[in-house]
């Protein structure tokens, strides 16, 4: 099991390391490159040819503003591309969500929320638990921790009123 | 290989009808459903039940307004589910889109461009390709395809001028 | 007499709380769950269930970001349910409003301001004050305090200048 | 049981008919007046005076752009009004949405969909259903037949593919 | 010369203090009130009417949020009403200047920046000047005013590089 | 009696002629120019010069796009100016608004609605009135005639239902 | 004089042609290719390549939705590149406007307005006109033209009323 | 070799410095003023006509809220004019983008993202590329020095994990 997480840029770090830290977690190979679509085009490329030749298996991009990156990435490979609007210094997100969810018909990608990395790596596993009964069995396991957790929140705000 | 599609309502089904013609195309099992998150609550767990205890792979789910379909669907099942907004009347998609991508954390919903059924498609395809080589290859000669279109209808172009 | 609070997790406690303040004010037994319609699915339709077949004649919703707790109450039940977005860390409440407000026909939720919880209270006591009299009238009373106090504003500022 | 209905213009009549005739439908008794806030605010004001002396249970208020009608009758009354954003030349509605539903505490308007009047019927009657129980039971049969209609669809849809 | 100003609420009163400052530097006799549109409406309604009855030439009007203020006032006289739109805790204002700006045919609002009271202000002096020529003189030198300072900023960035 | 309409473009000329048919019937001298801030801004800035020397008492700027005009000519003449935000092609004047609403401090432009040409002409008119007691008193009567409309749409369509 | 117009897809070519036919016009060379940063990245690529070492003195990139063409293209060489935001089926160009212009540091890409392929000529031929005094020449006098039909228009509308 | 850098107030020097910063570092000669299209719009039309008859070759303009000031300067030059919205108090800087690049057929202004003035710096240099060799080649070694940067960045990051 391999993951591939790409951001644009070193600043995105911290809003990208979530996503890091729940796949590690799980005990899936995450590959972490910091290769703007702009800036490293080429770098990118290369990369992207050697995920379509190891054994990738979901591609997770975060970017901000003018964000390309997961776009560029989906249209260089048929593995599934997750990509991860980060909210910059102006428009709250808005510009990096729209360049990012509102691709053109044959190049998809995966979009969640602005700064929502932790859904990019959730979303990564539940790809991966198509194919691995174990990681569908740790994410059932995953809901029910949850479930149980809102629970216990649910107890504690109720009784306090 | 088996992907479910679900509608809120039958209005929405010729803005879904190109998902399913592309799957079908792909010789893919694809039920399709047209069960609101909304008016029809009852029946769509029991289907999500259903969902999660038969072979189904990716869940396409497609909504407009306050689109609360793909995440109400995601909230019961690790399966991974494709969100499409669909615009309607007013707002041109930007509720559904806001209602589907802003997940919160630990629930993720792949979300794909407003009214943009086809990449839901697509991303399912390369969902099912981690999986099935097959698929994956198929896609692979697909982005060939697209890319000899590309090229021809740049040469159309270029030749005008 | 007997008002609903369901927020979607712990930490729109204290936006919540202004209402709970104001029904607890007004005599009004107040339950205050946290209930996700996400991540505590199942223990919410208990809820709504037990919601329909105690006493309960208003629910309040709060929930922020693709904010769908009010519209999945909303769609089990015949009580009025108001929704309250809630403004996160991106777009200013804007997607909770979106994804609140612009629900389908047939299931209906009568949406505030963005953080406007006081107002989910005042909405709540009024359509009680449809059947109670008593609730009505301190109501009247209110807004004769409102206004005096809005008479005095208005005479302080009007003095300083 | 009686409903008022107020809307801005002539021109928003065929945009609010459908609550009206939902209204009736359930034998409620509507009264239907064209007032605006801008241009017939005397007339609103007796009018509103009026609501408050009578039987009135709930005012459905529709407007558009800079849309003040429900704020101001929600202004001069404890009766619960419900805001109806009427999308006009531009904009798409999002003016009038924002001019009613951002109302300031204490006066609380719960607003609906844009054009939403159907829903503004809904609610008024759920308001009701909290007072009388024979409108309560109606609307648990409407949301039978509701779902039974989403189900006979469902299975078209399904039976299609 | 007699100017009016006009509040939702006390909090706003910072923002609109520079308007009073610019219209008392220049003389002119200012009245400032703090009345809601919905909290005081019938002192609101009596001052409007009292404006009608002695000498106000213009009316500034300052609002957040579903920002009716200015135009009940407009609805109410023929005095040239101005709209300051002020920004509040979420959308920065969007949704004041889409109440106060979007008015319907007949009942204008002169609208100005958001939280641009000191436009209002100049705007309001500008009004004056069409009937006072001393006034439209002292603008005339403002301006002079402000065009030296603006050359004086430039000599002194010019000379910095 | 003098009051000048300036338009940017040829093609905005029926968006702009309801103003002129309001301020005709008014009695008033209307001047009416079709001069771009961006295509004719020489001719603008003579123009501007005349009616600062002649006896032009207001002006009425609409234009569309990145509609500076409002603008430009505010920033050469203390005589007020009205602008009107024209809706085209994309974004349904919303650009316009903010590039005509959102002057900097010393320079305003009193914005009225998009396509809101009958609303700038009122506000002319009402600018007029400070000076002029016969457009006050006209305008008086129109809000009474207006409201006698309003009156009679109200009685038709309360006595329909 | 050389410039390059690249379109992502063969639809948008009637809303650039007006910027192919202002060039032929000013007799500068101009390579029309269709070109997708999605669908065609490698021919994109390869073509990109050839204009850093031809003649290419502009580079115009119009495209739609999650327009990452322009970025991309001014990625890979430091020819100027104009980007055109063209609208599509939903929100107006606003995305494509977004992707486009929201560019990180160190990669520029000049926009222009949404739809707005005659102003990406203009500017291209200004770009020109810094190196070729011809050029230059002719857009002083295009100017000129454009200005004396601005003022026949004006005198069109002056003299109508 | 001679760039223009034009601000509308002393307040967005620290937003444009960077720009000039960069300028200089390239050895370009590089005059800056701070001139309000609306508060000293006779001095800016001095300096346009200036900049036309000295060896001017680009214009950067930034300007916030209602930013006329790049449209203003475009109307008076074939110069390329370079766009650089400033964002302000509120709306964050939308109101100045739309501002400026919604500019209308035959006077094009380059857009760059909101405060963006390092890219209106290396686009004026791009522009410059065209002309002088030598600037192009340092371009060529920036983005290598770029590229270098950002794989050092990339191998950093990817060491991390």
């Amino acid at each position: 099991m391999k993951i591939v997480i790409v951001m644009c840029s070193k600043i995105d770090l911290n809003k990208v390391e979530p996503a890091i830290n729940i796949l590690k977690e799980y005990g899936v190979e995450t590959i972490v490159r910091c290769l703007s679509a702009h800036r490293a085009h080429k770098e990118l490329a290369n990369f992207i040819n050697e995920c379509n030749n190891n054994e990738t298996e979901v591609i997770i991009a975060a970017a901000g503003m003018a964000a390309a990156l997961p776009g560029v990435i989906a249209a260089q490979t048929v593995i599934p591309v997750i990509g991860v609007p980060i909210s910059g210094a102006n428009l709250e997100g808005m510009d990096a969500l729209l360049s990012i969810v509102q691709m053109p018909s044959g190049i998809p990608v995966a979009t969640v929320a602005i700064d929502g990395s932790k859904n990019a790596a959730y979303l990564a596993l539940e790809i991966l638990g198509v194919k691995y009964q174990e990681i569908k069995n740790k994410l059932v396991e995953l809901r029910k921790n949850m479930e149980a957790e809102a629970l216990k929140a649910d107890a504690e705000v109720n009784s306090k009123f």
